[in-house]
């Protein structure tokens, strides 16, 4: 009874301050149990717990199988319905009122070798707890509700890709960490890969899409605030770079009648890293990787190739950096009398950005529950990346503490967890009541 | 008899011109004769040939030992006696008029997989050349006379290194190109390993070492000179550097929240260049080898390792100029929040200046002969600089063209060999009239 009071006050306000009367009404008091989320996250990581108090939990692994069994029985204590789908995405369904396409809340529980308790975890333990809190209110939404483990995440967003209809058979043969390929993975996890077609969504079989992950970066933890609304998942373009110049004795050859290609690549990798700089933004840009041939500490380097990465929400800014870096390479070629050439890699990651209307009503759940946020890119890929391609989706970040993450070290405060996961509840009750406008 | 002529004007000459009449008298018309030359490096270059026209003649194997079977009929031919000391040295003597000490001269046939038809052979065949001068003209000189093919220059002046006391018998177990160790080949090319202390000299047994060779660098053939009267055989030194910083995630790290080691890594080898470069000298100093880890396109690289070379005649200047680098890096590590450390890499390679005296001989030889000149270090390392331990040294460079040595295009003109045996044969005769002041 006492949250009736408690909906007919916020009803009031909301409409006072002009913010629909649905979206900020239905459960807007509700809240997560900040225990609950620890507890779930402890209990978690019990599956492929590795020396370092992380976890090994490889897709297809048993420990993801004992995992994903875990997980199950969280979803159908919070009232959902279990289901596989044919690309091993483990579902869990709940009715709505009405007829309309299902809002879905979704992330993963599958880890790099060697990853940490937090990657993934965080966002489906907290998508299970805002189904839990709406079964026990007795909430139903206007909207059916799906929460989904994707397969397979952090091996290639297996799950997500078949989602939205972007893995191929080929990909099927791939082998995976855990040994098995991805279509005898798929098949040990309760899918099936002969029938991955049944797994695809089309455009408006989904209202929209919600993601909540830890950052993995320090952006949040450094300046001290709760969450972000993420922008979009930054597009990324991979080059080799290839600098040829003249292989020679390091011993005879003066100084001026060098061809150095290592000393023309490290005069490259500083101006990739002031172009990037030098133009406002939230673009990066990396060189990761390098070999210099011959490869001898008394032998001039005669061939260099190296990695170029450059990621940004936008695929002009991209290409923008790329075409700025190009010149400034072939400047250092005339002078340095070495050739370069980049080849580009292909590599399947166009920019996807958070629709609209979900990242500003995340932005009002976030200020409603009276937390500090930005909004802010995510450098890293997501499964929201893919299912982007069909459907409106928003991201929401909570803090990783120093930025760790893929490491045994990534903790994020159970506080942040439950702030993250209330704004992702309040987000979705938002979106069942504002219906994005459809 | 018509040199007899020649003699006495020359003698006249040099009289006039203040020359210690002996140094340019006995001998000073004596010339070789080029076509005999280029008949011995062709002749010689048909063992171990390979299909690209040069030679993979590596020390100890059979192409090796046949090679040194012809060179021994050729100093047979010259009057010379033919010996293999110990540490397989194969040396050509000649008995002088007086009872001192042997001049002596010396290079090397074996060659790298893979090398050409000039690196040391010019020097052996040159030397032979003058001894079959003297022999035909009846010229007895002063001093008896050593023509000394060396054992394995190219694994690491293994022969040199014995006749200076410098080999250990630990070195006798390292496996060469050829598949044997260094002992089992000193034993198939003649020597005895386990006398091996029988080969050493000592100061004072030898009154000078010559050595004709080819620059293996661009210098002379690019100011279209004649001679390179060498300045001394530079000392190596080498350092790995270790560049240490934050291995992160690059797509949710900022640029301005990096640690990254390849960039710091780049600055310092351009720091490098510059540091070699600004100050007046031919040193050269060198970063050959680079590895970035973890070495991932999608990683910042946490952690580099490179290797830096300097070489100098000067030990001073080469500590002078690592002093100089290491402040640098010390300001790039503060800058980059990345560390930076030197780990020296023990390496056998001092200085050896060439002697004043007989670099003066060559040096007026040169003009004798109407050749243009000048003086140089050499970048590379030669028999002469363990030589240079026992003995006063000198070495005469003849062009390379384009500078390519250790390659099967290496390539010396038939005139610019004939060039430098004839200032190895004068400046031989000069050491054995002047005695170099004893």
């Amino acid at each position: 009874m006492a949250r009736n009071v408690s909906f007919f006050a916020i009803f009031i306000t909301c409409t006072l301050l002009s913010i629909p009367a649905l979206g900020a009404s239905a459960g807007a008091d509700l809240r997560v149990d900040p225990e609950q989320i620890e507890q779930h996250i402890m209990e978690l990581s019990a599956f492929g717990r590795n020396p370092e108090g992380g976890v090994s939990r490889v897709a297809f692994s048993q420990a993801d199988l004992d995992g994903r069994e875990y997980i199950s029985g969280l979803m159908a204590q919070a009232g959902l319905q279990v289901t596989v789908d044919a690309a091993g995405n483990l579902i869990g369904f709940r009715e709505g009122s009405e007829n309309l396409p299902p809002i879905m809340l979704g992330s993963h529980i599958d880890s790099v070798p060697g990853g940490g308790n937090y990657d993934g975890d965080v966002g489906v333990i907290g998508a299970i707890e805002a189904a839990r809190v709406l079964h026990d209110n007795g909430l139903i939404l206007r909207h059916p509700l799906e929460v989904v483990v994707f397969t397979d995440e952090e091996g290639g967003l297996t799950g997500s890709r078949a989602m939205s209809g972007q893995l191929g058979t080929e990909a099927l043969q791939e082998v995976s960490h855990s040994g098995l390929t991805i279509g005898e993975g798929i098949r040990r996890i309760g899918g099936d890969p002969s029938r991955l077609a049944e797994a695809k969504r089309s455009p408006g079989d989904i209202t929209a899409y919600l993601e909540l992950h830890i950052e993995q970066g320090a952006v949040l933890d450094d300046a001290g605030l709760d969450i972000g609304i993420v922008t979009g998942i930054v597009g990324i373009k991979w080059w080799d770079v290839i600098i040829t110049g003249t292989a020679n004795h390091a011993g005879t050859t003066p100084m001026d009648k060098r061809h150095d290609a290592l000393l023309a690549a490290a005069e490259l990798i500083q101006a990739v890293n002031r172009v990037i700089r030098q133009t406002p933004g939230n673009q990066v840009g990396t060189v990761g990787r390098i070999e210099a041939e011959p490869g001898a500490p008394n032998v001039i380097p005669g061939r260099v190739v190296m990695s170029l990465e450059i990621r940004d929400l936008s695929s002009e800014v991209i290409d923008s950096m790329y075409r700025h870096i190009a010149r400034e390479a072939a400047t250092i070629s005339e002078k340095a009398g070495v050739s370069i050439s980049f080849r580009p890699i292909p590599f399947d990651a166009v920019p996807a950005p958070t629709d609209d209307r979900v990242r500003r009503l995340i932005g009002e759940a976030v200020e409603r529950l009276g937390l500090s946020g930005r909004e802010m890119p995510s450098g890293a890929g997501h499964d929201a990346q893919d299912i982007a391609r069909i459907a409106p989706i928003g991201m929401i970040f909570v803090p990783s503490v120093g930025g760790v993450s893929h490491s045994p070290k990534e903790f994020t405060k159970p506080g942040d967890m439950a702030n993250g996961a209330n704004v992702l509840l309040q987000a979705l009750l938002s979106i069942d009541a504002d219906g994005l406008g459809q």
